[in-house]
């Protein structure tokens, strides 16, 4: 069965105060980066699996981000999956 | 000056150990899904920034990922810059 490896970005909502993302913000401007605007920090997860198509990992992938990688209350996913190399 | 936004992904080293990423795996294997095969957790850092051009964002952003984003013993960065919509 083919491998494909899922990239999802999960951070919180857009309305949600996100301290470390402002800490990450506010150390750049200290560092005298003044372009900063707005930054958010949240997680991203790499899964490797196998599936048998990419709309299968696709699919797969779009339920364990609702299980288990992410909270769908206060976070929001995107993610990508490509299909690795053949090996 | 343009607005961009990078996207930055950072994970501990291909060879490091990575607890959270197995726990994470573990996690979806008891869930069901048994096409896991590995999973890394790692960090996603979205920094909105002012720059003069494409070049100089991207520029800006390797220097911000050197000096604060990441760490360089530890861990591995990559990211993408994207220039937002007018505005």
């Amino acid at each position: 069965m083919p491998v494909f490896t899922a990239s999802v970005e999960i951070h919180l909502k857009p309305g949600a105060l996100d301290p470390q993302g402002q800490a990450v913000g506010d150390g750049l401007r200290s560092l005298g980066y003044a372009g900063v605007r707005e930054v958010r920090v949240g997680k991203h997860v790499r899964v490797q699996l196998q599936a048998a198509d990419a709309a299968a990992a696709v699919q797969v992938v779009e339920r364990m981000c609702q299980e288990l990688l992410a909270n769908p209350v206060m976070e929001t996913y995107r993610f990508t999956v490509t299909r690795d190399d053949e090996r």
